[in-house]
């Protein structure tokens, strides 16, 4: 028969910290601390294929197990000496949950089991505290109540509030002895009410349906959701622990608290923590009493505090990783509950990875590997403009629970965050605004509307309180504890002293200080320094894919140069058109080319000589607003190109002809057309017909890319001018310039060829007018490959190309054959069903679109082994992206600014892994 | 030096038929005839590599040709014994330009040519006819001035007309020698008032305008027209043809007509053609006079008609084809200016076909490869049903110039035709109303109206005019020379006896005997029989594709199984929700299927349980809708498969699932949204936020196909139902079916995976509803191969499907990335400038798009060789595009049913094709 359960005490040990599989990451290093030695209260572990076998038998426990079961209570009795269930020498026991995985306060614990009233008598007697015996008593109850049997734990917080209320209490800790005989009475009826049924006085019983509680939770709707958020998978269940109790709550030489190897938010190498006296774990973890910072055990009790140093450098040297500890103190005595990588910032995760290295735990590969790439976002999210913040009214301070630095509008619920956020999306013409989430405290119902805010703000709990651990992990700034704050759910206002403010004001949180402002403080790109910088050098060492930036702005230019771009992958030119004055004249451009074309294409449709006469007489005035259209921006669009040449001294930048379609350029709504009409001094109508005669039924499949400079080959060749003239004026400067000019959306060879001898003719027209032989620096001219025909014909494409660049994003709409915009009705469900593994637009679908890259690159280097081949798709910064792009021998990726370091480290990830396979 | 010049003429020709490409189709023949002892008037023609040079050349003959010309006219007056320019002996000569594919009446043609004052005279004297010799003076100056100088013919023939009134005449031939030299004064008046120069006198200048006249036609507008319309290219341009001039407008006993060695509208084997006596060629040609038909000649001159007949028997032997002859006879001599294969109807084509190969002239292949495959459409052009065209109201009877029926709304020119036929195309709701162009006679300017025409109707002309041979070759229903027919194109407006008919007005034409009919006629389709019948017996001996038909409706399946279909390749299930009643139910399950997804994904993602039994409460009406629409639906679908089913006997159906998105069920436009309201009883608010919710931004690439089938998999079960269960009835009445059930827009196999999942189960379901073991016939369930993506993963998709189907439509769509809806913007420019050398829409992409089919085909054989594979797309019905197909290993092409012979007849061409490359 298969083994289920998994003993761990001193000298029995049955698992180890290899199984976390079936022990769950929990009972695993439950096994290994028992192990190597450090104070584990003894237990065993239920293996996460009994969840498994839970889920497949139709949600019921197997009965071997229950045997097996009853095995390791003997077993664990004999060791400690005490009998589950008996008043005489009572064996208390707790039940966790705990996957492979952690998934902090997803699923449920029931603690204080194998307590009843003749065991109070007992437990009453050996601790010599009643009224501790009978709060245990009452906290189980409240604990079963509401796990297993799934009463509203509101019924017996209001049972507990009413009987303080009647006593005029302020704290639990002043309920006597007989205020919680009285509660434990009342608890009953509610239990009673509620499921019509006694409360369970067996222990076995208890322990039975507890455990079926925990098995039960793996799929709880918030469990699913938070593997859903986090991406957790291909996991079978979770284990089930069940250990013998230990009491922080026996007075005061009692206590309990989490600590962390090294400080979670900053990565400094010091014993991290808090602890509270005479306290349960979960009242440290739930946040609702402030605890107090860990460095005071010291004074509290030494030997305590030195005890836990010891155990925190065993920890590290043994697991090579910095550790998130439970512990408790029971009368003097130190216990460790739990011990586990702790989950830390990501500016932390870097300073402690190079720390190690520093210090000879781990090699530079692994501290290259441990980073997840993906969150160094968070390291690079922007710090407040620092002259404003000085100038911004400080409402109060709170713990610096995350980092970072956000302002929002202030919204009091989950769910009105959500809904708030969700509604800019559906409307993707208003400057998004975002969203600060204030509440009292944060429980598991909150995540998602935690998810879509930038900043979260508590008034209670401490560096470990819920809202502070998610908001790190999801690397979103937090100020938590902030006492002052007083919120009125029900007014939707907070008030912090004197102010106060409503829902939809605007505050700002620096989550590394822990400041509250008042209004809105602009922020700015952070630097990479220190540890982080280090890092990314390492990273550099590694690496063989190049790393570029999509930047249309000098300003993005340089922030990314800063971030260690090697140059621009993606121009985008028609950013560029829609900046200020230069609107007016891009749309006088788009009305009079329209009236050209149609001008010429009835010309060339017209026999009679007379007739074309007449045509030609008409083209004169439009052709001649057209070429004045035209000579209008190509001034503007040099002196962009003139500072991104500068910004980038030299790297190299690929940049894109006009890709968009026309009507993007026009406006939409009425009141806009309005504008135009008034600006441009054309009537009303006539805009309007334009806009009319220029909508598409997929614009998505329009009239867009190449197609548009070959149907209005004039501005294609104005887009050179001012590339190739821009960089004259820069090269004169003795800058050195590198333009790389790049045809979106070729399908077919011809089209690209057409559009390169224009751009050749081009060039060899500015050299006869400026007298040059030729241009003195180099060009290349290469296309994007962003349509399937292209893919498919990339050697044929590759005869006129210098370089390919995978538009990604287009490739995956044209090519799965879902638009980005609407694939939101059903995408959801697919990736849900596991259809697509992952959203294919975030993270590249390998086995579908990444067929088409390898064909191409395999096709284009064939034609042409020099092809310089990158991708400028949203993929190019996306991690597991980046390494299909190495695999696949891409030159490089190219992403937006604050990417960069994550592509950076991405591509080095990448090329240890293809090492380590080799 | 390269020889640019080809003689032709008793003993000394240099051309053969096999240099058509350098001759043109008109020299090579006219040699090629010389050479067989036809009796042809001597001559020489220049290359079309002059007419490449000349337009290489900046539009310059080149300075050698004009002393190779010289050198030939030198030539063929020693053999006609006369001089070119002479007035004692002269010599006149024809300029005709003449392709290597003929294009009647495009290019440029100049008569009499080496005629002046001086030639008039000696011209006079050498036939004793100064008025015939005044007449053909009078000829070249007008062609002359309107074809070489560009004057407005009209100004020519006003003046012609002017004469007439002055002097009461009704025909030209009614002046007098007077009456000529006036008119001669007044056109050389004409040629100095509109070129401000003298009219040439001298013969060469004639003659190299002439020349430079014609190379410069093959670029006019309406020959690049032509050339684009008939789907000419790679000619290199046009040859021009200089011979000497016959004449049959020489009196009674001379004449000039057309022939073809067979009738070219049915086919039949005997002489055919028109002939006017005492006029020149063009008079025929043009339609201005009512000619002959060819047997009376019989009477006229039997000698003449008889070597006509022994020419007619001589060419055929020799060239093994129907010809095309133009003659004259002058002073009872008879000469043959001209023979090319004739142009004929599709029907005479397979008729002469077959014919020719009982008579042994040519074998099945040959026969079967003659035939342009797409022209067969034109057979099965609807006929009118005979009782109502019995009971329909005679307007007047004219010449049947080109078969078929046809009735439509009245336009008078060109323009308004193009037009009318463009606004409808621009608004796909409105029901698409023909129209017939009448007009007195129909010019080389009126292509373009002509081809938009269902039926062409013309007061003036033969069965040669301009008017008949193009819409014979347009397989277009023409009646001509309908002589009661009167036209006011002012009023837009014509008069038949008392009836008067405005633009707008209905007529029916039968093209087949010539009958004009007031107002609409319905029609049904035609049958196979006779030489068509025994053409497509033979080809079903050659072909290996099997041909289905796309079809959803139990009429359009009769109609394809008659043209010989073996089965349906694409039903489309979503025509069946349109029909009346249904689309109310169909649009009620759309209306709930929403609100019960919103509910479901509201449910999910709800932790709370007495929220969700509150949703669960909420769910119920609208869950009870959905299934009570569902359940009507049902039957309706049930009974629509079961007449096709029957109609099929027994021939594999392949069934597509719903694939387009919601939002085209629902009406766009506000009448039709409150009609929608009323109907329903659902407030206009509802169902109009219903709308707006369901519209996508690119629908192409939006919410449909199978995404459809897995969001509301109820709708697919509901489908899959009806095809088992109309299976199961039809199979209870003896009667074979076969289904084969297709997911649409599959582009992952878990697609196809879930949906065939679930189609098994629908049909485990109905198996034990009905105690069945298992169904008693073979269902096949297989996928489109439509999304590239599916394409490139085609062998994991053949893991779940018995077949596939290439969609092609939309994996053109997807794979070149251009919306067929916004293609129109660029499309014409990109054809014509040879980016694609076809509209991939019209003719299958086979160096882009095919690679896709091919790699298809081959990864899912691999993966499973069993695979059976067709195509669904309008491709296959497109004989290159079969041709592909068939090349590519395909089982079978679907098309529309009117193109099932095209296919049978493609399919074996392919297969023809195949064994001669072998």
């Amino acid at each position: 028969m298969k083994k289920h359960i998994y003993f761990f005490g001193k000298d029995m040990t049955e698992g180890d910290r290899s199984m976390k599989n079936i022990l769950g990451g929990k009972g695993a290093n439950l096994a290994e601390m028992t192990r190597i030695g450090i104070p584990v209260p003894p237990g065993f572990t239920i293996s996460t294929e009994v969840c498994q076998e839970y889920y497949q038998n139709q949600n019921r426990i197997p009965q071997s197990l229950i045997e097996e079961i009853n095995r390791n209570i003997r077993k664990l009795e004999e060791l400690m000496n005490r009998r589950f269930g008996n008043p005489e020498k009572p064996l208390l026991l707790s039940v966790r949950s705990g996957a492979a995985r952690s998934m902090p306060g997803m699923m449920d614990t029931v603690l204080n089991l194998g307590i009843n009233p003749e065991v109070v008598d007992g437990l009453s007697r050996l601790s010599g505290n009643r009224r501790f015996a009978l709060d245990v008593y009452r906290r189980f109850m409240q604990m079963f109540g509401d796990v297993v049997m799934g009463i509203d734990h509101e019924l017996y917080e209001k049972a507990l509030q009413k009987i303080k209320d009647e006593n005029g209490y302020r704290l639990d800790t002043e309920l006597t002895e007989n205020d919680l005989q009285t509660l434990i009475d009342r608890y009953l009826k509610i239990y009673q009410a509620e499921t019509h049924s006694d409360f369970p006085v067996d222990p076995m019983e208890q322990l039975l349906r507890a455990i079926e509680a925990v098995l039960a939770s793996w799929n709880n709707p918030r469990a699913v959701k938070y593997r859903e958020l986090n991406d957790i998978r291909g996991l079978i269940g979770t284990a089930v622990n069940i250990q013998t109790m230990v009491y922080g709550n026996l007075g005061e030489s009692s206590g309990t608290g989490v600590a962390f190897t090294r400080n979670p938010a900053t990565g400094e190498d010091v014993l991290y923590g808090e602890y509270l006296m005479n306290a349960q774990g979960e009242d440290v973890v739930a946040g609702i009493r402030t605890p107090m910072p860990i460095e005071e055990l010291k004074t509290n009790s030494e030997m305590i505090y030195n005890q836990l140093q010891d155990i925190r450098t065993k920890l590290e040297e043994h697991y090579r990783e910095m550790q998130d500890l439970e512990f408790t103190i029971q009368e003097g005595t130190l216990y460790i509950l739990q011990t586990r990588d702790g989950k830390r910032t990501a500016y932390a995760a870097v300073t402690i990875a190079v720390d190690m290295v520093n210090q000879g735990l781990i090699s530079r590969e692994e501290a290259l590997m441990r980073i997840d790439a993906k969150s160094l976002n968070q390291l690079l999210l922007p710090v407040f403009d620092e002259s404003e913040e000085k100038k911004a009214r400080v409402l109060t301070t709170g713990l610096p629970a995350s980092p970072g630095a956000a302002s929002g509008k202030i919204m009091f619920t989950a769910e009105d965050a959500e809904n708030y956020i969700l509604k800019q999306k559906e409307n993707p013409a208003i400057q998004p605004e975002p969203v600060i989430m204030v509440r009292i405290e944060t429980s598991p119902e909150d995540i998602g509307g935690m998810a879509v805010s930038s900043g979260i703000l508590t008034a209670r709990g401490g560096m470990t309180s819920h809202a502070a651990v998610v908001a790190r992990g999801m690397g979103i700034c937090c100020i938590a504890g902030a006492g002052d704050v007083r919120v009125d759910y029900h007014a939707k206002q907070m008030h912090i002293g004197s102010s106060i403010l409503n829902e939809g004001d605007w505050i700002s949180l620096n989550g590394t200080l822990g400041t509250v402002y008042a209004g809105r403080i602009s922020s700015r790109p952070p630097e990479l320094t220190g540890a982080f910088q280090k890092l990314m050098e390492w990273a550099d060492e590694y690496r063989r894919l190049k790393i570029r930036t999509n930047a249309d702005t000098p300003r993005d230019t340089a922030i990314a140069v800063n971030f260690g771009a090697e140059g621009i992958g993606l121009c985008r030119t028609e950013h560029m058109f829609f900046e200020g004055e230069r609107v007016v004249s891009f749309r006088r451009l788009i009305l009079v080319a329209e009236r050209v074309k149609q001008l010429r294409a009835e010309m060339e449709k017209t026999i009679n000589a007379s007739e074309r006469l007449k045509l030609e007489n008409k083209l004169k005035v439009p052709l001649a607003q057209y070429n004045q259209a035209l000579a209008e921006l190509l001034p503007v669009q040099r002196s962009d190109f003139i500072s991104i040449f500068k910004a980038l001294k030299g790297r190299p930048a690929t940049i894109r002809t006009l890709d968009p379609p026309l009507h993007e350029f026009l406006p939409k709504e009425l009141d806009g057309q309005k504008e135009m009409s008034h600006a441009m001094d054309i009537p009303l109508g006539e805009i309007q017909e334009m806009v009319e005669s220029l909508s598409e039924a997929n614009p998505m499949l329009g009239h867009r890319g190449c197609r548009l400079g070959i149907t209005y080959p004039e501005v294609t060749a104005m887009q050179v001018r001012a590339i190739i003239e821009a960089g004259l004026e820069v090269h004169a400067q003795d800058i050195k310039v590198n333009p790389e000019i790049m045809i979106p959306l070729v399908g077919h060879k011809q089209e690209l060829k057409l559009q390169r001898d224009l751009t050749e003719k081009t060039i060899r027209d500015i050299c006869l007018e400026r007298k040059l032989d030729r241009v003195p620096f180099n060009i290349l001219i290469g296309t994007m490959i962003e349509v399937p025909r292209a893919a498919l014909t990339a050697n044929e494409i590759a005869e006129h190309a210098d370089f390919f660049s995978f538009g990604t994003n287009d490739l995956t709409q044209m090519g799965c054959g879902f638009s980005r915009d609407d694939a939101g009705r059903f995408l959801n469900d697919y990736v849900k069903l596991g259809i697509y593994e992952y959203d294919p637009f975030q993270v590249l679908d390998q086995d579908g679109i990444g067929l088409l890259v390898r064909l191409a690159v395999e096709k284009g280097r064939k034609e042409k082994p020099s092809l310089k081949i990158g991708i400028c798709g949203e993929h190019g910064g996306e991690p597991r992206s980046i390494q299909f792009c190495h695999r696949t021998g891409l030159d490089y990726v190219s992403c937006s600014p604050f990417r960069v370091p994550v592509a950076r480290l991405a591509a080095a990830q990448a090329a240890i892994k293809e090492n380590v396979n080799e």
